[in-house]
């Protein structure tokens, strides 16, 4: 079965070339996004959230499709595609948590976040506390990796750093 | 610009005619993701996580997309779509976080989720602490809405409750 889903807006943000494996911050509002003006009243008290989840399309993607990946800063570790954030999946949807720092008509200022420029917008959704922030969640398979857990999450955080 | 999606597995639930608003516990093994054959080799792993996020394509909705709407539990407080988790959105993907009770082959044993039986499965992504869980989230603009919060929150985690 097929599913057909629409772009509903943009996202703008530095990256042409490149881009962090996960949203990192960002002091001169270089991050927005843009909804199609038809979509625009569907923003009313989205600004009362502190965070919200950014749903998109990673439509940059040309590498074909393996069930099992390594992330790059592991030492070699095999993973499903499943139990990663890897981009390259069976359906390219990708998730990213943002804060929102201020809407300016169809426009939204966000903090940081790992995708290229002009990324195709699916949905936004509101991350409210008591549903989504789970106190008692884990690191998986990535707290038994081997070294120091503090460099792993400045990995897995996106966090540029240089050892 | 479309977007195509392929189904890659189904959710069964006991829901064949109404579901809650949110995913509720169950004790009985009835929520389970069935991941098809050829995506099987992707849960590597995928069981060292205790949350994980399923994201997945509401395909029971008839209604038309309104930008405003109004959740059932308010008192007619009108919010943008996107600032809601109402299911009728221009895209309807949905994300639920749950617990992973057991693995056995390509079936996932979950915590209860709230959607119909044969609800198809778009992706799996592993819930991160580190990434997903903001400590310093909030409820937007459900926290200014009249009412006991308590009360307004067994809505919000779609808890039966009789007053």
């Amino acid at each position: 079965m097929y599913i057909k889903l629409k772009q509903i807006g943009s996202i703008k943000t530095p990256y042409t070339d490149h881009a962090p494996y996960q949203p990192v911050d960002d002091e001169k509002d270089n991050f927005r996004i843009i909804v199609n003006n038809e979509y625009f009243e569907g923003l009313l008290h989205l600004e009362d959230f502190i965070y919200i989840y950014v749903i998109y399309y990673i439509d940059r993607l040309k590498k074909e499709i393996s069930m099992h990946v390594s992330p790059p800063w592991t030492n070699r570790e095999m993973v499903g595609i499943f139990a990663s954030r890897a981009p390259n999946r069976p359906n390219s949807i990708g998730i990213s948590i943002v804060k929102i720092k201020k809407i300016i008509k169809n426009e939204i200022v966000i903090s940081g976040i790992d995708v290229f420029n002009d990324t195709p917008l699916l949905d936004i959704k509101p991350y409210i506390k008591e549903l989504d922030s789970k106190k008692d969640a884990n690191y998986g398979w990535i707290d038994g990796l081997e070294g120091d857990t503090d460099h792993l999450l400045l990995h897995i955080r996106g966090i540029p750093h240089g050892y």
